[in-house]
C-alpha cells in the first residue's frame, strides 16, 4: 500500500488488516506513561491542511510524534497558497524538502487523488494520506468508525448501521458505506431528501425518511455533523425543525436497543444533531472513537512508511 | 498537585517548593550548550490558545520541549472552535486523542477550571494549566515573578511591590496579589479609580491615586499592560494622560531606591506604560522574568506531570 | 560566523564553505532512510515569520529537525505583534526564552540586521538567519542557487546566468547577484524599466530589456516571480503582456543551449512568468533548488551553531 486515498481502493483483507494494527498499537500503549515508539525515527510527515481541524490534524501529528517522526504542519493560512502556488507545485514543493507523507486535507473532492499522482508519477515519493477530501472520502474516520464498532460491538459483519442527518456533504458519509458494505454490515441512511446525495440509489445503502422506524433494531447510529459552513444559499431546514426530525434526542436514545453505540465523527453540535446529554451518555462511543483515530493512524502511517 | 488553575489554590509551601523547583532547573541548564533533560519523554502536552501570546506559549513549548515532550499546538484560529465545537469537546477530544496536559489561555475567566471539571471529572485523565483566562488568573506569571524578586531581592516576604496601571483587566494582578500576600509582601495597587476592579477593597492590598508617592520606597516595581483590546467603548484617559500619570518615566524612575527592581509581564508599549529607555534600564528585570518563566513553566510541568 | 543576514557580508571562501557544506550533507543523507543526526540536539531554534511561506519555512524546520534541534514556529498572525510588541522586544524575548537561533522573515528590508544588532549587543546571543527582508536580501536563496548551478553546471565562475522579470521587488536578485559576481559570474538582468531597481547602474551586472537576446548564450536562467502582492498602485503590464515579453515560453525553452538551466525560486506562477509544461522540463531545476535548499539551511545552522 502505497497512498490511503479512499475506502474504495481497500479490499476486506486491508481494511482488516488495518483494524488489526490499529488494535496492536492500542494494546501496546495502553497504560504506558512513556507512549513513544522508535517506528519511524527519521521519517518525515507533513500535515497540510486547507481546512480547519482540531480532531484530525492533532490525531495524525500525535500519531506521528509517538512513532518518533519529525511533523511539520502547513495550514494554507499561513502558506505559499496565498501567493498563489498550486496544489500541485506544493506537493512537488514537500516532496523535494524530503517528505515521506504528505496528510492532506482540501475543500475539493478528488484533491488528495490528483496529489498522489503528481508527486508519485513513477511510483516513487511520499506517500499521501487523505485526511477528507472536499465530500468525498475521509478515509481514516470510517476505518477509525469500524475499529470501534468492531471494539463496542465484536463484530461489523451482520450489523445494521443507520447514519443520519446531512449526507449529501458528508465525506463520513461516503467512506463509511464503503467500508461497511465490503465487511458486510446492512446500511441505512435517514435524511431529508434535499440533504441526500444525487445517484444515492446506486448505493449499496438503504435510504429511509424516518428516523424513528430505522433507529430502533439498529446496532449502530451515526449522527453527522450539519455542515452549515457548505450550505450556501441552498434550501435547508430551520434548526428546531431539523433537530425534531434528525436530532437524537432523550427519548430517540430511550427506544434505542440496549447494546446499540451512538457514534458521531465530531465535531458535534450539541443541541442541534445530538442532544446536550445524549452526546454524554454511556452508549455514546464518540471518545472512543477519538482514542481509537490515533491507534489507526499509527497503523496508516506504519503500514504506508514502514510495512 | 494535579491542575495549576488559580495562585488561590496554592498554599504558601506549594508556591514555594515550585519556585525552588524553577531555580532547580535553571541552575541545571545554565552555560549548557545542550538543553535536554528526558524527563518527560513520552508525555503529550497540548497548548490550547483562544488568544494570541508570543512568550507565553513559546515559553511553555519552550519548557516542555527541553524536557523531551512531545508539544502539540492548537490555536483558535485554525481549529474545530470555527465549525462550533464547544471548549467541553476540545478539551474532552483532546483528552481521549492522549493529552498528559492541556495547557489553557481563554478569554473567558473561569475556562480553566471549567476545563479541568470537564476532563477530570473522577480524578483521571490530564492536567490542566491556565496561561490566562480573561481577567482572572495567569499563575505562572505570578510564580516567575516571585522568582524574579527573590533573586533579585533576596527575597519576597516584607517587600513592597507597588503594581501600576489598567488592575481592572490584568489576570496578572489577580495572580499576583494573591501570590504576594500569601507570601508576605505589601502590596498597592496604583491606578485611575477607572481602571481599578469592584471589590478592590476586599483584597488584602492598598489602593492609591498618586504613583509618585507610592514608588518611593518600594522594593519592586510592576507596570501593568494597558490592554486596549478589552476596553470596547468604555472610558479611557487619552494616551498622553496615562502615560504622565501612570507612565515609568525617566524621572520617575530615577526617583526609586537604588535596588528597587522594575517588572512587566510584557509585551511592553514601550512609550505608553513604559518609557522607552526604562525598558532597557539596569533596574528592568523584564528579561530576566522571561527567562525565569521557562524554568518555572518546566517547573510546574514537572510537577504535575512526573511530580 | 556569528549570523547570516546579507550575502554582502560574506566574501568568496565563506560563500565557498557553505556550498562545499551543503554538498556533504546532501551525501551524508542521500539514499538514508532515517534522515537524523544528532548535530544540534538540545539547541533550540525559532522561526519567526511576519510573512507567509511555505517552502522557505518548512525548509528550515526540517534542517533543523533533521539535526535534532528543537524547532518553535511564531508566526506573526497568531502572535504578541497584534498587541503592539515592537520586532525589538519580540527579539529579545525569544532570546531570554533561550533561542540559539531567530530565523526571520520580514517585510520591511534591514530588519534582520536591526534585530541582530538587537539581540547582540556584545556579541553573545541567538544567531539571527535573514530568511527574507523586504526587498533586500535573502541569502539562503542565493547559496542554495549557487549550489544548484554548480551541480548542474559543474561551477559558478564564469557562467552567464540572466535574471528575468520583477527585479524591483526581488530581494531574491540582489542576494543572486551578490553571490554570483563575488564568484565570477556574468549577471544579466532582463526587465521592463518599470520594474528595475535604481541605483542598478551601480551594480556589477549589466541590464537589458530583451529576453530573446540574452538568453540564447546563457548557461542559467533564472525566473523571478511576479510579486503582485508589492505592486500596490503602482504601473504594471498586463498579464498577457508581461507573459508575451518576459515569459518563458516553450519557444525560448526550445532556443536555450542545451545544457542551459532554468531556475525559480518559487512559488511559481504557471502561465505567468512561466509557462505551465516548461515549468515541468528536464532543464528546469526548481526542484532541486528546493532539495538543496534543505541541505544548505542545514549547512548554514550547523555553521552558526555549532561550526
Amino acid at each position: 500500500m502505497k497512498h490511503l486515498l479512499s475506502i474504495k481502493d481497500l479490499d476486506r483483507d486491508q481494511i482488516i488488516g488495518l483494524m488489526d494494527e490499529a488494535d496492536r498499537f492500542r494494546e501496546a500503549l495502553e497504560g504506558r506513561e512513556v507512549k513513544k515508539l522508535p517506528t519511524l525515527r527519521g521519517r518525515t510527515i507533513f500535515t497540510v491542511f486547507y481546512e480547519n481541524s482540531t480532531r484530525t490534524r492533532s490525531s495524525f501529528e500525535t500519531a506521528g510524534k509517538w512513532m518518533s517522526a519529525d511533523v511539520i504542519n502547513i495550514s494554507a493560512s499561513s502558506s505559499s497558497v496565498k501567493k498563489g502556488e498550486s496544489l500541485k507545485d506544493t506537493g512537488l514543493t514537500l516532496k523535494a524538502v524530503g517528505a515521506d507523507a504528505l496528510i492532506i486535507r482540501h475543500p475539493s473532492s478528488g484533491a488528495a487523488q490528483q496529489l498522489a499522482q503528481w508527486v508519485t508519477p513513477g511510483g516513487d515519493g511520499p506517500s499521501v494520506i487523505n485526511a477528507g477530501d472536499g465530500a468525498h472520502q475521509h478515509p481514516t474516520q470510517a476505518l477509525l468508525d469500524a475499529v470501534t464498532m468492531r471494539q463496542r460491538l465484536g463484530s461489523v459483519e451482520g450489523r445494521k448501521v443507520v447514519l443520519v442527518g446531512d449526507c449529501l456533504h458528508s465525506r463520513v458519509v461516503r467512506s463509511n458505506v464503503d467500508l461497511l458494505s465490503t465487511l458486510g454490515a446492512e446500511v441505512v441512511l435517514v435524511a431529508p431528501p434535499t440533504l441526500l446525495p444525487t445517484g444515492v440509489e446506486n448505493w449499496p445503502v438503504r435510504t429511509a425518511w424516518s428516523m424513528d422506524d430505522e433507529i430502533v433494531d439498529a446496532d449502530a447510529v451515526m449522527m453527522l455533523r450539519v455542515q452549515q459552513e457548505r450550505m450556501l444559499g441552498g434550501f435547508f431546514p430551520s434548526h428546531r425543525e431539523y433537530a425534531n426530525r434528525y436530532g437524537l434526542s432523550k427519548d430517540r436514545l430511550a427506544r434505542l436497543k440496549k447494546d446499540c453505540i451512538v457514534m458521531h465523527p465530531g465535531p458535534m453540535l450539541r443541541g442541534m444533531e445530538i442532544n446536550y446529554s445524549v452526546a454524554d451518555a454511556p452508549q455514546t462511543a464518540v471518545l472512543q472513537q477519538v482514542s481509537n483515530g490515533v491507534h489507526l493512524r499509527m497503523a496508516v502511517l506504519f503500514t504506508l512508511l514502514a510495512g
